[in-house]
């Protein structure tokens, strides 16, 4: 059957004491709501629909970049998650499958736990989780998976609430009668507000079936404060690091290497400690990371080491074999095969040939302070240190270019450049020279000294 | 009533194995001595007279960087806690205030546990705490806050044995009273050393009164080991963490930011894996600090994005949206609203214009072997890469430096420098040069195995 | 007595998920089978023999390298601990000394403990362990050290089976008794393969004696998986962490400071967070290392002072008092004491001079596509920031070169040397120019939006 993703995305997060919306907090370098959406991309939803309100703009351009197809609309007030349902329901028109309901503060509820949820044909779906210390959550009355009702906290008798299955408010239902029920709920409450789970209860009043379908409690985990978020990042790592040493990384200390959600390493990887992935970064086998570096966006191939201390940003394509070295940065540039950049260099918009020497100190002046240029380096070319290449230009195959020159013009294939001054050695004046400033830093003690006394 | 502070720094600590004075040895980039300090001074104590022994020079220079109001008393040989305040009471003559005798090396003693024990008016207050694990401890028989007696361990009787509250040592006495009590003090006990814990029986056996104020016993946590040292450094961290996260700070691993005593990170602040804070770092709110960066006696406003791969050194002034990129230092210099300076640079001793951008690989060459020099750039100025400004040199607004330019001289408004010699390229001469080469190595390579053969 | 080992190295690690050789992954920075070796050494053996199989060829190189006098046989296929030593045997012939055998994967076994089980006076030794849960160890059956015999798990009884008393698997026995226990090895149980630990049985039927000598579980422990790999190197480490703290050093956050087996820190070291030592680091009393350095293969005298962002590289030697700051890279290069290198430099196959400053984004340009070539600087030099060093090249004593300076030719003692072009200021020219670009943006910008509409 078709599905649909209604994502509730408008919460504020007042205990998070944050100008940024709650669900923009980052866990594992991806918004909160990335991960839900992650999730529910598994459905193949047909609608995905985000109920934005505080923030609304930043909240919808995050959810647009993880799904660029979904839709939006606006919860004016935050009166409740039947409120927040209430306003998607327009945008389900003419839709006839099935729609389940996710919380964009939710990040580690997993796809195979939503397949499952959607797989129910019970009227209503709802996910449960049996909670180590139930607290204060609402509790599943239950038969099997044969759903009764659901308990507010304060609404439940002794025995109700020695109940350890809890409600995640996680919901699956058909989306006519979704709409039906939703349309339905009252907010005669404490709160005021207008309760989705209340949904529930209203289909076993028509007589419909309610499901449970339960999952791991450390999935339905949400997040309210900044150390919960932190355990959740915490916790995130904690699984990508072992999936990661599962699939054959190696790494001294896996706890302090930081994934993104979409981190790829392969097999025989090797990181040193103190390596930061940021999001779409991809390396093959038998790459080798070293300790103290920072990657974004990029693409190591086979054979390849990096760093200590390189920072690879979006753009940087690395061949086989390639080493980019100490305080090396390489953004939106190719090196094809066996590229070697050794020591304090930036290469920004390029494309270096194979196996291309690129001498320390070299920089791609790539920014006139107003537009970006290409450099384009042949193959078996030797760059010396301290190379100025003035883009746009191109340094032909097998050529050389002196150590300290500026290079605005291209050099052809084969050829040597140089632009540099030439070298004038004065002797005995580097010692007339410090003579000098030896004695004007006395004559100024003896000032300084003398105005004191 | 009128405070003073008597701070006991006299100790070696032999068991820290080390050469430097036991409260010389640092927790948040403090030595364990300025946490001390820094909880007296909540009493806005009228004299702070610090007695000091081992490597007095040392620990008198620290105490003044944190206190430079104290005075200071030399213990030549170390004969007890007793004999420690007696060297002091030269220096409370004429004080008739409270006097509060604190450790050097306890520096999680909290302001408000001082103003507790400075507020009781017992003749003697004494500092107490309930352990977990009594074991040693000289314990304090009480009725409610009523102190009677201190017990030594080895003294206590069984049932004395069973009282869990401890003696921290930290006593509060008013001045006249502690003068006269500690002249009386005696030495006749295993060790032949003046205990001031003495004065409490001494001002009991004259029927005056003493009393036990409470603390957390991790507030009265004494420093002796190297293992010790790191326990608090990381108790310390822990603090200051769960601080900065409910004061809306986002950390992605809290447990890898290192913080000083003295760090302050506004609200919505960001801060990467793998940040330390040196001491006389502030960061306004909504700045984002990414992996990798060291900052020290720097101020960061509002807006500014820095690293990862930042150094940012003592008068590192950043205006707002700033950005410092990787691999680059900045030492004493003003970097104005929206200065960009990205990569691989050194500004030091430097004042740089408003929207001025600073190419890869710039250098201020603020040191001519013997002086320090400054360099001024004016706004909306480009500094081309590889720029070498030999200082004192002034760059005016608007004004662009052409990449690998050495800037010896001043640049007016709006001007055009370049410094750099003439592009050549050499057709042919690439391979050559390289042929010859290659030719020379195996030539050698063959000389080589001709020998072996 | 003359003692010979035996390692097991021969074996794949199916469950390390990876094409290297189990032994080869590495803890400390040092493979497995370079620890086992490195307590084995202690026995100053007469005689090593590695036993190689998968990968042997790497296997070899690698045990060459932590003992250079080992001998190899290889085991074709691997049929057994049994058959494994089998293949040793005609390495032993002519030696009638202790043979230890051990295993390449069993990184934490003492040297201690090594010694007590050589020196043990029975037949046969085997070396046990008190397990906290024995589960399927075999267990040893024993009258005080007398081993009376080893059952395996799923021959025990129950009552054998609550015996703690387990088998690590190595062994001592003289040379010419092992070598005709071993020949009398079968293989008829369920996997088909030769037990060496069936020497035990064997022994005992001839009436000779056997012994049991007990170690730590920990000592013990093999590694599997690249999760245990991962927990051996965090154990690894907090040992090497506490051995530190014990000798005197100093560490704001052990946790993250990474040693490598042969690390010497000397009493009073300071080391920041986040520091990699690779192996052979010699750093002596007194030095700092600040946060974020990379260091490896080098030597670092008393008083001096590295990083932050600071990497030495393998032939770094450091005299006194030497200063290595930021994103600085040393290499193989000699720094004589007091030198100062500050800021953004490399300096590879170099020898610099006592008191001489080296100016920031100095660069030696030692290689030249093919051979690498030495820079020589004298003592109290000035290198100007960014000069290039064009080796070989020798700079004198007292020397001074200018900033931005190419030096291809030497410099005498107490010369001046300058390279770089003349600086012309082009009035006006900045202005025209950036006015052209941004004129250029605007009509690129028409032209884009006329496209569109």
């Amino acid at each position: 059957m078709a599905n649909a993703l209604i994502i509730l995305a408008a919460g504020q997060g007042t205990r998070m004491n944050s100008d940024l919306p709650k669900v923009l907090h980052q866990v594992g370098r991806a918004p909160l709501v990335a991960h839900a959406l992650a999730a529910g991309r598994a459905l193949e939803p047909e609608r995905i629909i985000a109920v934005t309100g505080h923030g609304a703009d930043l909240v919808e351009k995050a959810v647009a970049q993880w799904a660029p197809d979904a839709q939006y609309v606006r919860q004016a007030e935050q009166l409740g998650t039947g409120h927040a349902v209430a306003q998607a329901l327009p945008l389900l028109e003419g839709f006839d499958g099935r729609v389940i309901v996710l919380y964009g503060d939710t990040p580690f509820i997993r796809p195979e736990t939503l397949d499952a949820l959607a797989a129910s044909d019970a009227a209503v779906a709802v996910l449960g989780f049996v909670a180590a210390d139930p607290g204060r959550y609402g509790r599943l009355i239950a038969q099997g998976p044969a759903l009764e009702r659901i308990v507010e906290y304060k609404d439940a008798s002794e025995s109700e609430r020695a109940i350890r299955l809890c409600n995640s408010g996680v919901i699956a239902c058909d989306a006519v009668l979704l709409t039906e029920l939703v349309q339905g709920l009252g907010n005669d409450n404490a709160a005021g507000e207008y309760y989705l789970t209340d949904i529930v209860g209203a289909a076993r009043a028509r007589g419909l079936s309610a499901e449970v379908v339960t999952c791991d409690e450390a999935e339905t985990l949400g997040i309210n404060t900044r150390a919960e978020l932190a355990r959740a990042e915490a916790l995130f790592q904690t699984r990508q690091r072992n999936d990661a040493l599962e699939n054959g990384v190696s790494m001294a200390d896996p706890d302090s290497v930081y994934f993104a959600l979409d981190t790829y390493l392969g097999r025989d990887v090797t990181v040193g400690p103190n390596v930061v992935f940021g999001t779409g970064v991809t390396v093959e086998s038998g790459a080798s990371i070293e300790a103290f570096c920072h990657l974004e966006g990029c693409h190591i191939s086979r054979g390849a080491t990096i760093g200590p201390f390189a920072r690879l940003r979006p753009g940087a394509e690395l061949a086989e074999d390639v080493h980019v070295g100490n305080f090396v940065e390489v953004k939106n540039a190719t090196l094809a095969e066996g590229v070697k950049v050794g020591h304090l260099t930036y290469l920004g918009d390029a494309e270096i040939g194979a196996r291309t020497n690129i001498g320390a100190g070299t920089i791609t002046c790539n920014y006139d302070g107003v537009f970006k240029h290409r450099t384009v380096i042949g193959e078996d070319a030797f760059i010396g240190s301290s190379t100025m290449l003035v883009a746009p230009v191109t340094i032909g195959a097998r050529a050389l270019t002196g150590s300290g020159s500026v290079i605005t013009k291209n050099v052809p294939d084969d050829a040597l450049s140089v632009a540099r001054g030439q070298q004038v050695n004065k002797p005995g004046l580097a010692r007339k020279l410090m003579t000098m400033l030896r004695e004007e830093k006395a004559r100024r003690a003896a000032v300084k000294s003398e105005k004191k006394g």
